[in-house]
């Protein structure tokens, strides 16, 4: 290489991030950044609080949450409601719980796509998910010990369009699977601890 | 044991079952008993489909599901929003994903909760939860392949007021806990297809 080369040589471009699919990409990345160096940051716990509200109707509320190396509120307390269906000798005074948990899961993939695709450069026009998830209803009614009481398997659709081909967006959606919160709950299970006070 | 005390001997007294806590608890039992006679009609479909709103916000809907042998309608289409809070970058138009989690847990655990009082005659005045999800969120922004992307534990802290013994409201717990939907799928894990069309 010569003495020339070396003076004019420019470092490689920086990629330019710029915000995507109403992702504040350049916030992201930052966010990413600061998290490498101070991993404690990465650190959360969120928490939920739930009321009964008579018969098989609970109202929950979500406010506050620690991370980033303090505590956090959302910008308000977002309550939600569920309920078991009239079939189901309930009220049907909202969703039931396990269609929540198809909520959550759904919501979780969403949201990991949308930042894959802001984060590759790919804007996207439409992302809908269908979801399925089977139960046998023997398990929860006591009706058999060899049946279990959750789900017997969740099936997941989505339609997804966006500037890019149909590998990309199918890739973009495969790594919002390998980084999903939700996905690693309901696929991998995590240790519940549960106590009592009266 | 003597005639007379054959003639006069009464049949075992039947438990009467009466609506309590908000629990229809004759329907309840009627329903295990018909799932009992006709195993098949315990196979439930519960359905979501989630809606892209742009960055990091989904809204869910919550309507169809079949079981007990047919296609049912909630009373009304349900929906629920989830979001990233600022923190992590989102608009903060909903509780996280994993905080859905949470509430889907409480509600299921609560409900158990109130069907079993009602069904072991206890009524309940009060039950509430407190739970807390713990997430290292270097998993699921790709700073760590050790660190897994879903919470490491969950807490659940019931409080409960009813009349009956302490002894007895913690086994309702208990019993909630083994036939609980949610708790089964967050503990245990269940199969999760991921298919995707553009």
């Amino acid at each position: 290489m010569s003495a020339h080369a070396i003076e004019t040589a420019t470092p490689a471009p920086q990629k330019v991030r710029v915000p995507l699919n109403g992702i504040n990409t350049p916030g992201l990345f930052a966010t990413i950044d600061v998290v490498k160096g101070q991993p404690q940051l990465g650190a959360f716990q969120f928490r939920a609080t739930g009321n009964w509200m008579g018969g098989t109707h609970t109202q929950t509320t979500m406010s506050e949450f620690s991370g980033a190396g303090g505590e956090h509120s959302h910008k308000m307390a977002f309550t939600a409601d569920a309920d078991h269906p009239a079939v189901l000798c309930g009220q049907d005074n909202g969703p039931t719980p396990v269609e929540c948990v198809l909520h959550a899961l759904a919501a979780c993939l969403t949201a990991g796509i949308a930042n894959i695709a802001a984060a590759r450069g790919v804007t996207l026009h439409s992302v809908q998910s269908s979801l399925e998830g089977d139960i046998d209803l023997r398990g929860i009614l006591g009706l058999s010990n060899e049946v279990r009481n959750g789900f017997s398997g969740i099936h997941v659709g989505f339609a997804i369009k966006g500037d890019a081909p149909e590998a990309k967006l199918k890739e973009i959606v495969q790594q919002a699977c390998a980084r999903s919160a939700v996905l690693d709950i309901v696929s991998n299970g995590v240790a519940v601890s549960v106590e009592t006070n009266t």
